[in-house]
C-alpha cells in the first residue's frame, strides 16, 4: 500500500482543471480528460495533435482479430482486441504559415477543464506566433449522451492584436494506429466529400464517420479521411466560432445499409445546433447527479479534493456505461486506452454491477443481457473445456474468450459464478422476476450444468469441489477446493436449483418453453442441489476458512518485508515465484464473506479478516475496498479508512503511476461500493436492505442517494446521526443497525451507535 | 497399453530388411534406416529424392535461434531448434531422358538393408525405363564411426540388357528445408568446385561440406551446392561403381579457419578408399558388439524378431551417441528427425546414462562433461528464476533453456537432480574419483545451491520441500512436496554435502581451488545436509508415499475406462482436464524407488507399486520399463514381461504410429535398462554390483556383457541357472540373489531361486 499521490490537477467540486501545461503529464491528462457516451470514447488528446500522445478515439465494440499459435485443446487460438476507430477531432490550424503544435509554438494562459455538470471538455490558451500575432483559442468537445452516434467539436477564435485569416483543416479520419501493434487496421470502403466508411482487416467490422461544419471550404481527404480546408477571416476584438457536428456510426451493418444509415444520421444532426445539443447534454447530467450524486464534507480540509474525486468516479462510470446498448460491456479501462485490450472481465459483475443496481437499474439489466446474448459463446467455450453448459469468458469484448493465458482462461470460473450472482443480486434489489424467468433462468441452467460437470469428488470425504482451478487470488494456480470457487459454485448451483424448481409453479408456460429449449431433464435441478449441499468448504473449528487445500501449509512470507521497488511483482519476480508462498493477491475468502454477507457470523468475518489481511498485497484494485468494507463492519474504522485511502483519487492523482495508459474504470466503481457498503453499511443480500452507517471520523458529512425498486432514497450521514429521506416512491422497510424500520415520507433519523 | 505392432520389416538377427517398397511406409522406413556417427545423422531417404520424404541430414549441434514473445520474468524469450544441415547424398540419375524417381518410374526387386554389423545401409532395385532398358542399381551409404566428419555414398550400376550412358549429377548441398517451419536457414559463405560453406541466419553457425568423386565430370552448383555432372558409360554384363567421399565439417569455427580445416579434411580423405573406410567401419562395430551385445533366445518362436529388436536398440544408441564430443548430447529423437527440435531432456541422465555406464563409460563421462561445460548457462537460468546456483534446462541443444512452455521450464527440476544423480552413479560404477573432484564437485555445489534456494518450509511441520513444482508426472502441475522432487532434492543435497565435506580431506588443493572459484562458504555444505535431513516425504504408516500434497484426495478416474481413441490425451482432452484426477502420466514414486533401490524395503516397493500402477497411463516411454523392473524385483514376472512388451520393437513395428517423425531414441535406451535391471536384476546404487537374475518364461536364454571398472563381465541366463563369466579384468565381488560372491577367472554359476 506504499502508493502515494502525484497531484497535478486543480481541485474543484464539479470540475477537473489543468492550469498551465506540463508535458510530463501529457498522457496522464489525456486519460483523465477522456470523454465518453458509452458508444463513443475519446481521450483528451489535443485536437491539433501533439508528439507525446495516445490519439485514442474508440467506438464501443469495435475490435480486430488475431490468430494465436495453436497449442493444446481448449487453449484459445484466436483473440480480439479493441482498436481505435474514427478520429472526429482531426484539426490543423495555420496562421502566417505557422502550424499550431503546442510542442513547437509559443503559447500562454493554457487551461483545460473537464466540467462534470456539462459533460464537456474545454481547452483554451493564447497562441503567440513568430509573426507577432496573438490568437486566443478555445476548444470545446463533447460526446452526446442522448444521441450516441453524435459528437461535437467547437473552436472559438479570438484575435487579440490583429485581423487576418487563419487556415483550418478539419475532418474525420480512420488513420489512427493501434499503439501496441503499431498498425492502422482500417481499409477505406466508400467516401463522399463529407463522409467516409471503413472496414477492419480481419474482423470485417464497418464504421461510418462524417461531419457537418459551420464554415464552407474546399473538400480534402483520402481513402481514410474526409474533411474540408477553409480560410477563416478574423477581426480583432471579435470572436469567430467554428463548429463541427460529427456522426460516427457503428451498428453492426455494412455496405450500403451502413452508409445509408450514416447519411440519414448526418441529415438528422443538421437539424440540431451545437448549442442545442450542449443544452441537452447539461440536462442529461443534471438528472444523473440528481439521482446519484455523493456529497462529502471532510473535516480534515481535504473537502474539495475528496468531493472532486468521488464525483469523478461517478462521472466516469456513468459515461463509460449507462445501459445504452446490450452489445456493450465495461472494459477494465473503459474507452480511455488500449491497455487490457478493451476487454471486460468479471469486474463487471464483481465491481460495477452494484453501482448500476442502485443508480441505474436499467443499465444493470443491460449488463446482464450482454451475458444472456453471449450465452451461446459461453456454451461453446464450455465444450472446448470438455464440460457441459456455459463457461463465461475471463476476458472479452464480444462474448468469445479472448484471454491468451491458458492458466487464466481455463482455470478461472469467477466470471460464470459472477453472472449467477449478478442475476440473483439483480432480482433481489430490483424485484424484477420477469427478468429471471425470461433470461436469468436459462443462463442459470447452463451455468449450473457447467459447474456440475466441472466439479470433482474427494474420494476420502465424498464432498464435491473444484480441482485444478485458480480463484480470484491469482497468486495460487491449479489449486484444489479454492474456497471462493467452491462457495460461489455452491451458491450458484443452489440458486439455479431454487429458480428452476420454483419456475414450474410460478410460470409453467415459461418453464415448459425453457425445458424444451435447454433440454432440461427431470431431476437435473435436484442434482445441482445435491452437489451444492455436499460442496467442500474446509475451515478450522473457529471458522477460519482455508483458501484452498494445503494453503495453511505453504511457506510464509512477510509481505511487508518485500521492498516496494519489487512491486508490481509480475515485473520483478520470476513468474513461478509468486505462486509458492502464502502471500495472496486479493482475498478470496473475504470476497465471498462480503458477497454473501448475511450468511456468515461476525466471528467468522473477524477471524478470516485477521488471518488473511496481513497476507494480502492488494495487486488487485478490488482488494482494498473489500478490506475496507469488512473492517467497517467489524468497527475497525481506522483500518476501514486506511483501506479506502486513495480509492476516489486513484487516477486524478495517478497513484499507480500508470494512468497514462487509461483510467482504472472498474476500480473506480469500487470507490462507490466502498462508500455505500463500507461507510453506510448497506447490505443487499437479503430480502430487504440493511444499513449500518458508520462515518469515518475524518468526514463531517456524507450524502448520497440510492435507487431502489422505483424509490429514490437519500442518506445524509453525520458523526452522530444519519437521516434517511424518501425522495421518491412509496415507503420502504429497511433494517438499520439491526432494527427493522420503515422509511416513509417523513424520513427517519437514527443515531450512530 | 493398447498399442499394437504394425509389422513391416523382415526379421533377421543382424539386419533390418525391407523387401519391396510400400509408399505408405516411406517415412517410417526413412526413420528406421537412419544412420549416424554421433556427429552426422542422416535419415534413410532416397538419394535421388522422393515426394513423401523428410530429407533430413543433420550435423549434431547445428541449430537455429528464434525469439519468442516476451511475457513474464523467468519465462524464456529465445529458443533454439535443430535444423537440417548439409545434404551429402544429393544425386540425380537420368537414362534415355528419364529421371530416376521411384514414385514415377517402373522398378522391380526393391530391397533395402540396414546391416548392424557393418553400420551400412544398402538399397537395390532394377529400374525399367520406358525405352525398355533394365538397369540394376545398388546404393550404399555409411557415416564413418572413426572419422566423424566423413560420410560415404556408393552407387553400383549393372546394365542388365543394354550398353549405354547414364547421366549423373552428384553433390553436397545446403538447400534442405526445416519441415515444421518450411524454411531453409542457410546462406552461402564461400564455395569452390568441390566444396561449399554456409552459415545459418540467426545463430551464425557455419558448416563446410565437400566431396570427392570417383568419376570426373563438369562442375555444377550454386550458392548452396557444389557437385558435378557426369556421363557414365555402362557395358552390359559389367558393373560400374560410382563412389562419393564426403566431408561435412562443423567444429565451431567460421570463415577461413573453417574453410582451411575443411579443405585439409578433404585432402586427408583422398588417401582412404571407400572400401578401406568400410573395412574400418566393420571393425568398429565388431568391437561394439563384442563388448555390448545382448543375445536372446525366446522359447515362443519370436526369436529372430526379438533378437533383431534388441540389437536395433543397441545399434541406435551407439550410433547416436558414443562420447565422440562433449559438445553433443542425446536428442529425444537422436539425429533421426526434427520432432522435439533435436532437444536433449533429462532422458539423457534418466534413461541413457546406465547404458553408457555399462557399455561405454568414456561416453558416460562425456555426457556429464556436457553438463559441466554448460554450467554457466544453468547458473544464468537459476538467476532468471530468482534462485541461486544452477538450474539445468528442461530442453536444450546448447545448454540454454529452450523449452517454450513455462510450466515445464520453470517448474521441473528433474534435469538438475538427474545431473547430481548421474555424477553419483557414474562415480559408483566407474570408481572415477578424479572426475568428482575435477568436475562433479563444482556442479554439485551449484545444484545444491539451487536446491537450497528453491526449497520452502512447511510452517506447520518445519520440514523442507519444493512448492509450486511439477515432477516427471506431468499430469500434476504446480504441486507442493512432489515426492520425486523432494526425494531427489534430498539425495542430491546430501550427496553434495558428502562430497564437499570429504574433499578437504582427500584433495585439499582442489578443495581450495573450488572454494575460490565458487565462493563456497564455511557451513554451506552443512546447511545442505540440514535441509536434506529435514526434507518432507509424507507416507502412510504402511509406507505408501503420497505423490504430492493432496494427491490422495484427488478425484479418482479409472484409467482403463478411457477409450483408446482418446489417446494421446494431449490431443483429445482439454489441456486443463488432464491435471485434476489421480491419473498419472508416469510414476514419480516408483521412479525414485528404482533409482535409489537399496534405500527402500521390498514392502515399500510393493505397496507403492500396487497403488500407483493402476493409476498410470504410461504416456512416457520411461514408464513401462520402470514398472517392468520393479515387477521383476517383486517376482511378478507376468507383469514384468507384460510391461517389457513392445520395448525392443517400439520403432521397428511402429507401435506408437509416429516413427515416421523419427526414432524414439531415448526410449530405446530403456529397453536395455529394462533387460539388465529388470531381468538380470542388476542394481548399481550400492558399493558393489548386485544381481538377481529372473528370466521370463518366454526366454530360453539371455546373454549380455557389462563393462565395469575395467572388466568385461558376461552373464548367460537360462531358466534354471545363470553363469557369470569374467571376460576381461580382475575378479570382482558382487551380491547375487543376496549373497556376496566373487566372480573370478573361472566364472560362477548360480541357480535361479
Amino acid at each position: 500500500m506504499a502508493k502515494v499521490a502525484d497531484p497535478y490537477f486543480i481541485a474543484d467540486p464539479w470540475k477537473v482543471i489543468e492550469r498551465g501545461f506540463n508535458p510530463a503529464y501529457a498522457r496522464v491528462s489525456e486519460s483523465v480528460f477522456s470523454l465518453s457516451n458509452e458508444t463513443l470514447g475519446v481521450r483528451g488528446y489535443f485536437d491539433e495533435g501533439y508528439p507525446d500522445s495516445l490519439r485514442g478515439s474508440y467506438s464501443n465494440g469495435v475490435y480486430e482479430l488475431e490468430d494465436l499459435p495453436r497449442s493444446y485443446r481448449g487453449i484459445v487460438d484466436k483473440t480480439h482486441f479493441m482498436i481505435p476507430a474514427a478520429d472526429w477531432l482531426l484539426t490543423s490550424l495555420t496562421l502566417d504559415g505557422e502550424a499550431l503544435d503546442l510542442s513547437a509554438v509559443r503559447f500562454t494562459d493554457f487551461e483545460r477543464v473537464l466540467d462534470m455538470r456539462a459533460g464537456t471538455l474545454t481547452r483554451n490558451f493564447v497562441w503567440h506566433t513568430k509573426s507577432g500575432k496573438s490568437l486566443k483559442l478555445t476548444f470545446l468537445r463533447f460526446t452526446d449522451m442522448r444521441c450516441r452516434e453524435r459528437a461535437y467539436q467547437r473552436i472559438v477564435f479570438e484575435p487579440l492584436n490583429f485581423s487576418g485569416t487563419v487556415e483550418i483543416t478539419s475532418g474525420v479520419a480512420f488513420n489512427l494506429v493501434h499503439e501496441g501493434r503499431g498498425i492502422c487496421f482500417w481499409q477505406g470502403v466508400r467516401r463522399s466529400d463529407a463522409a467516409v466508411a471503413a472496414r477492419t482487416r480481419a474482423s470485417g467490422q464497418e464504421v461510418y464517420a462524417a461531419a457537418l461544419y459551420s464554415a464552407a471550404g474546399e473538400p480534402v481527404g483520402g481513402e481514410l479521411t474526409a474533411g474540408l480546408r477553409a480560410s477563416l477571416t478574423l477581426s480583432q476584438g471579435e470572436t469567430l466560432t467554428f463548429d463541427k457536428r460529427a456522426i460516427i456510426l457503428f451498428d453492426g451493418s455494412t455496405g450500403d445499409v451502413l452508409w445509408d444509415a450514416g447519411e440519414a444520421a448526418l441529415r438528422a444532426t443538421a437539424g440540431v445546433t451545437l448549442d442545442q445539443a450542449l443544452e441537452e447534454q447539461r440536462t442529461y447530467w443534471a438528472e444523473h447527479w440528481r439521482v446519484s450524486d455523493i456529497e462529502v464534507d471532510p473535516a480534515d480540509g481535504t473537502g474539495i479534493e475528496e468531493q472532486q474525486g468521488i464525483r469523478f468516479c461517478s462521472f466516469q462510470m456513468a459515461q463509460t456505461y449507462n445501459g445504452g446498448s446490450v452489445r456493450h460491456n465495461i472494459g477494465a479501462k473503459g474507452l480511455t486506452g488500449e491497455a487490457y485490450n478493451g476487454h471486460a472481465f468479471w469486474d463487471t459483475e464483481a465491481c460495477c454491477l452494484p453501482f448500476y443496481l442502485f443508480t441505474n437499474p436499467a443499465a444493470a439489466k443491460s449488463l446482464l443481457m450482454f451475458r444472456y446474448n453471449t450465452l451461446e459463446q459461453a456454451k461453446n467455450r464450455a465444450k472446448m473445456l470438455d464440460c457441459e453448459g456455459a463457461c463465461y469468458p475471463v476476458a472479452t469484448l464480444n462474448g468469445d474468450e479472448a484471454c491468451n493465458l491458458w492458466q487464466h482462461a481455463s482455470l478461472q470460473f469467477q466470471p460464470s459464478t459472477a453472472v449467477a450472482y449478478g442475476i440473483w443480486h439483480y432480482a433481489l434489489v430490483t424485484g424484477d422476476k420477469g427478468f429471471v424467468a425470461g433470461y436469468g433462468a436459462e443462463m442459470l441452467i447452463e451455468i449450473a450444468r457447467f459447474l456440475k460437470s466441472r466439479a470433482g469428488q474427494d474420494p476420502q470425504t465424498g464432498e464435491y469441489g473444484y480441482f485444478g482451478v485458480m480463484g480470484p487470488d491469482e497468486f495460487h494456480m491449479m489449486v484444489h477446493n479454492n474456497a471462493y470457487t467452491n462457495y460461489m459454485g455452491k451458491r450458484s448451483l443452489s440458486y439455479a436449483a431454487d429458480v428452476l424448481l420454483e419456475l414450474p409453479v410460478s410460470n409453467p408456460a415459461r418453464y415448459a418453453e425453457l425445458k424444451k429449449k435447454t433440454g432440461l431433464k427431470d431431476g437435473e435441478a435436484e442434482s445441482w442441489r445435491l452437489i451444492a449441499d455436499k460442496m467442500a468448504l474446509p475451515a478450522t473449528e473457529e471458522g477460519l476458512i482455508e483458501q484452498h487445500d494445503g494453503y495453511f501449509r505453504l511457506p510464509h512470507i512477510d509481505v511487508h518485508a518485500i521492498p516496494v521497488t519489487e512491486f508490481p511483482l509480475y515485473d520483478h519476480w520470476s513468474y513461478d515465484r509468486i505462486y509458492r508462498t502464502d502471500m495472496i493477491k486479493q482475498p478470496d475468502v473475504l470476497m465471498f464473506l462480503y458477497l454473501y454477507n448475511s450468511s456468515f457470523t461476525p466471528e467468522v468475518k473477524k477471524i478470516n479478516y485477521e488471518f488473511y489481511e496481513p497476507r494480502t498485497i492488494h495487486e488487485s484494485s478490488l482488494s482494498p475496498a473489500i478490506h475496507s468494507i469488512l473492517a467497517a463492519e467489524l468497527s475497525m474504522m481506522e483500518e476501514a479508512t486506511g483501506f479506502f485511502g486513495y480509492a476516489t483519487r486513484l487516477d486524478l492523482d495517478n497513484y499507480n503511476r500508470n494512468t497514462r495508459e487509461g483510467l482504472h474504470t472498474t476500480s473506480i466503481a469500487m470507490a462507490w461500493v466502498n462508500i455505500v457498503y463500507g461507510f453506510a453499511g448497506l447490505r443487499s443480500d437479503g430480502d430487504c436492505l440493511r444499513f449500518a452507517p458508520r462515518l469515518p471520523s475524518r468526514w463531517k458529512k456524507l450524502r448520497f442517494s440510492l435507487t431502489y425498486q422505483g424509490r429514490i432514497l437519500e442518506l445524509t450521514m453525520a458523526q452522530t446521526e444519519t437521516t434517511f429521506t424518501l425522495r421518491q416512491g412509496s415507503p420502504v422497510e429497511a433494517v438499520i443497525h439491526g432494527e427493522t424500520q420503515i422509511i416513509g415520507p417523513d424520513g427517519l433519523t437514527v443515531p450512530t451507535p
